[in-house]
């Protein structure tokens, strides 16, 4: 039973990172790995080609597929769209609806190796090991009405909707609850809830769902306060769990913490375990096509593809342990290099991965 | 003509940060400025007094005076408080859009003498002065239609309206410009343009906008790389501009970059210059009513009001001056203290500016 999957390199430095990851992947397949690969456009290149986002066979591959991997989409050339449904995110955004992938996990790991990139001081980050796991096909990306109008006296106004059903709250907590008991057992709930009643709700629900998992220790923040807390002790958080506006941006903070996003992969589930996986940075058009990208954390998101929809856990750690060799060996992308490392390019980094694997 | 100025100490450690604000206001007084004092519950206090987060004659002194002074307001004691409307925080709230308080000056601002406070490396954070322009009578805050409802099959869900007309975006955007022309004429302007439509309209305003300000550098940023380059490379920041929710968040990152929390101010203003003014930290009643509240932001907040609401900039000076002479002097509240400095009681600091007024 030979496992599909799906590569879609996206926009920017998209298909040099995605490049770099397929050959860790074929690397995965010469040792034993059953998988068959294939491409396919999304994002501001699928614009390019075919006029929308998100072309009706790509979405159909992606469903087909047992796992897909994205590089990152958008940039410069398509954000002058007006149509949000015309924008290169759509496509992205249409992916995870399409495919139900409501829970977008987001680790924050610090690599030893790594602790002089952060901005932070070491001892502030040092051992960095948060996850954040976002609800990814709700709240106010998706929430209708949506728009925006023109009143008749000529005034215009803008409108999203912040939605939340409790069953939808209720099955991200689970994925949250889940993962802090495989953790450290500290579950820490980010919300508004002093202001927004649809945040009341979210903190309702992971109360109710609380006596469940009686080795989790649940707490619950306020979302300026977790934003606060993130920059001045980011080590007191294990599991973070919120909804998707606020996930966005508490994660981009956080593994902004680790001074190393060219680093963190995540991966985006749906019910049936089926998989998006990703790296936390976005298209960085800026140095797209020049060798500067880091492609490890897009190998590292084959890793988390690997043990959490291929069942494939020993050769997850075989990548895990590749990456580590190379970052011993001081071999440094631009973004992670400083005095003393030596800088390799994009391609350079790919095959030191598959060579120490 | 006597200025009239109430007080509105709060919950937690507002009451005693305020105390020591009162005592600077009345030196000034001492010291020739026109005014006189009043004061009046709020938040959980004022629920606790009469039942209600902000009641009619509180609301009626805030209306007639000319500035206001806010400690903080919440607490655990309200937090079960299952009604949005009958919660502390509805007191500022209707504070806020009662007196149309739309212009909410948030600077993020280390002093030299406590560089070592922050989380952040020396290099990354020295010299950052930030000014933070927070949309704050609109946005997801205040939008209708808000709730929480149960359908007919039992399913219980939430909702909150994110909506900007495009008066309310143009006169915070006009704010944020002068502001930038005030110091160093960059300002940046956060979004989620590549989602939410009403950011979209947000984005168009502020670009409509830039032709009468020359002078300013207009640039924009989604709000998850905003938190990202706040972490980052903050310094890159001269005014940002946001609107409420994103404000509120993005604030208080930048606010925790300078480690000092306790030492910044804020001020609300309304078309016509009046104003609410209020230290950047909360209620923090973990540590109410045992001196160890640091009083220099609310302290600050008066040299706000006196510098945009009292047209007293030589009294906003001094207190400038006489809180850079008791840090130089190594006088420090229990949150910015450290090894070689000298810890004082949330009083005692008080009373040092006062000496050194
Ligand atoms: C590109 C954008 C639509 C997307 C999001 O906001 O979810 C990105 O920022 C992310 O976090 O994956
Ligand atoms: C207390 C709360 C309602 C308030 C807000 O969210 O605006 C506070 O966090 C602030 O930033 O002033």
């Amino acid at each position: 039973m030979s496992r599909n999957i799906l590569i879609l390199p996206g926009d920017g430095i998209g298909p040099e990172i995605t490049r770099e990851a397929r050959r860790v992947l074929e690397a995965c397949r010469d040792e034993g790995l059953d998988i068959t690969l294939d491409e396919a456009p999304v994002g501001g290149a699928a614009i390019d080609a075919s006029g929308v986002p998100l072309a009706s066979e790509t979405l159909e591959k992606a469903k087909a597929a047992d796992a897909i991997l994205l590089g990152a989409v958008g940039g410069p050339k398509w954000d002058a769209m007006e149509d949000i449904g015309k924008r290169p995110e759509k496509g992205l955004l249409a992916l995870r609806k399409e495919l139900g992938l409501f829970g977008n996990l987001r680790p924050a790991l610090l690599y030893p190796q790594l602790v002089e990139a952060s901005s932070l001081k070491p001892e502030v980050v040092s051992g960095l090991d948060i996850m954040i796991v976002r609800e990814l096909t709700g709240g106010i990306y998706f929430g209708q009405p949506r728009g925006r109008d023109t009143r008749e006296d000529g005034t215009r106004h803008g409108y999203n909707t912040y939605v939340y059903d409790e069953h939808e709250i209720r099955r991200i907590g689970r994925v949250a609850f889940e993962m802090a008991q495989k953790r450290n057992g500290r579950l820490c709930s980010v919300d508004k809830a002093n202001v927004l009643e649809v945040t009341m709700l979210w903190r309702d629900i992971m109360n109710e769902l609380a006596p469940e998992y009686p080795d989790v220790e649940l707490s619950h923040m306020y979302v300026d306060n977790a934003a606060m807390q993130l920059v001045r002790a980011p080590k007191q958080f294990d599991v973070i769990v919120t909804g998707n506006m606020f996930g966005d941006i508490l994660s981009d903070a956080a593994a902004m913490l680790t001074g190393s996003i060219g680093m963190l992969p995540s991966a985006s589930l749906n019910e049936s375990g089926q998989g998006m996986y990703e790296p936390c940075h976005g298209s960085a058009p800026d140095i797209a096509g020049q060798g500067l990208a880091n492609p490890l954390a897009t190998i590292l998101s084959v890793a988390m593809m690997l043990r959490y929809s291929l069942n494939a856990p020993g050769h997850a750690e075989r990548i895990e342990q590749a990456v580590g060799e190379v970052l011993d060996r001081n071999l440094r992308t631009a973004d992670i290099a400083y005095p003393g490392t030596e800088q390799v390019t994009t391609e350079a980094m790919g095959e030191a991965v598959v060579a120490a694997f």
